[in-house]
């Protein structure tokens, strides 16, 4: 068992070989059916799983084939394990990290999949319960971050949970945020003066940099999930970076048009955005391109870089990446409007 | 077949009677092991799983006991079913949701779990792959929601998506969150004159409608998850909707007093918030305790009410709580503006 124990403590959490189980029926080629029955028999008592049963070389160790206890007992007891062997069994790596383990058992129905090392041989095996156990935690996880709750918050049901443990816990992430977010009012103090003259700016405030938050979240998740099921690894930041970009120019300009033709439309019925209402326009259309752009930008950018120390991505969970764009939005969006507005309103 | 389907049509999707699977191994409680692994010779060519072998009484088809393939080839042979049978197996409901399903199975480490009529019977069971399929469906999609993108999006990788496709799944939640936010410019500009009046009130727009969002988020997240999971009924919102005000005002009360106390120091050092920075102070922090606690309590009830009209809750996300409570944060703002500052700033 310790000898187990320190083979499992090699591999890293969270992969096929940290998750495996190591102890499994190892049949020879040279076995019928029947004597392959008998062997399990043998060895079966302190086994977790007798399910996967896989046929190596006798001499390599090298994986040739599984076969099921359902496909030993329906088969004749003197037929050769290899004739009713599945040869090429799916597999995984031992550093194959657990959601890709899960995806595969998942598309192919697998009750156990084989774990190889890089030089072929089977170390171990991961079941289909181990890998539910582990989803079930990390979904849990992943939905609470993403609600900006600190996982461990919901260890017991929603009722039953003590008032103040659901208060306490709901309130370190709201204080945490709440103090990034403080420094909205930091940078807002900065155009105080802008504000005094054009009070028309304060008015979209909250419509772009808001827009700015969203656009990051949405690239957030995306690049978390992307990241968490390899689709994407550390060394392709650069071209995500520039998917990203292009989409936030792209989503931004969607954005821009449609926040520059409200403002037109209104203006045209109302004297409400005042005689400038065209040049307002702008500065809402034209910070409104940025600050999507900048989201999508610092939302994708953001799991990279706390992959990149050491962190798990789905920390910079939405609610965060909101707060930083909230910060640098209101920035981009008085900057614009400095540059648009300068000798009419400012 | 056609059997087969209209009885599984009968009952709910995600629920265990709509995932379940009807055919399996019925055994009699006057067989011998050997009886059982040949009775499961010769009706398991067609079955999808054998692994699940379920005793019944031969009279009211109730469910005495389970035995696994592996209990039936570690056996004697002449040894009666009834003896290595678990006797009491866990069972799951033809009503219980797939989540529930998935947690039994996870908790008790099952590779299949038999689904009871409400009278008993047997009818099927499902085993631990249908429930994986169902939870990774699951987990993206919530994923998903939850950073205000279409399910649908992430069908294929992030890199292989085509541009175009990945523009347009993410433009169509923000344009709809972009309109919906819109509503922030038209509240802001009931109060436009205030905001003239009293611009240092415009300064902590941001910061305090954040706060409504991130505590709404925290509810709704909670609230989804304890309505998926079973944990809090509809018919519980009563409750709920007290829990959640008690928990709102206990947080609100919490940021209030630091953002009071933020203003008030920065105040004691500057002159930034001018000579009424009390009474600004007071404005925040009382609007905080307002907002919070009207973030917590319309986050929490709009998923019942979702329930209610028959849509997933899980489509109240995040983001369109927090667009929501945007706008009212607003209106309890500068209400409270208006009381506290009235003859002196406004």
């Amino acid at each position: 068992v310790q000898a187990e124990v320190q083979q499992l403590l090699q591999y890293k959490e969270r992969t096929a070989g940290g998750i495996m189980t190591t102890e499994f029926v190892r049949l020879s080629p040279s076995m019928t059916a029947g004597q392959a029955l008998a062997h399990i028999r043998s060895v079966a008592g302190d086994m977790e799983s007798i399910y996967a049963c896989y046929i190596l070389a006798p001499d390599t160790g090298k994986l040739l084939g599984a076969v099921s206890l359902r496909d030993l007992v329906m088969a004749d007891a003197d037929e050769s394990v290899t004739e009713i062997m599945r040869p090429k069994p799916i597999t995984v790596s031992v550093d194959d990290i657990q959601e890709v383990v899960a995806q595969k058992i998942s598309k192919y129905n697998l009750l156990a999949v084989p774990v190889l090392e890089d030089d072929g041989r089977v170390v171990g095996f991961v079941t289909v319960d181990d890998v539910i156990d582990v989803m079930i935690e990390e979904q849990t996880e992943d939905v609470l971050r993403m609600g900006a709750i600190e996982p461990g918050a919901l260890e017991l049901p929603y009722m039953t949970t003590p008032f103040l443990t659901l208060v306490q816990k709901r309130g370190t992430w709201l204080v945490i945020l709440f103090l990034s977010e403080m420094l909205t009012a930091t940078a807002m103090g900065f155009f105080e003066e802008e504000i005094a003259k054009a009070v028309v700016l304060a008015l979209f405030v909250p419509l772009v940099i808001s827009s700015g938050g969203n656009s990051g979240s949405q690239a957030t998740t995306l690049i978390i999930r992307a990241l968490a099921l390899r689709e994407v690894a550390l060394r392709d930041w650069w071209r995500v970076m520039r998917r990203e970009v292009y989409s936030g120019l792209a989503l931004g300009v969607v954005l821009g048009i449609i926040g520059f033709l409200r403002i037109a439309v209104w203006s045209a019925f109302s004297d409400m955005y005042g005689p400038h209402w065209l040049l307002v326009a702008l500065t809402v259309g034209l910070s409104l391109v940025g600050i999507v752009t900048w989201g999508s930008l610092s939302g994708s950018m953001l799991p990279f870089l706390l992959k990149r120390v050491g962190l798990d991505p789905a920390t910079s969970s939405a609610p965060f990446v909101a707060t930083l764009v909230d910060v640098t939005g209101l920035v981009i969006y008085f900057s614009v409007a400095m540059m648009v507005l300068r000798g009419t309103l400012l």
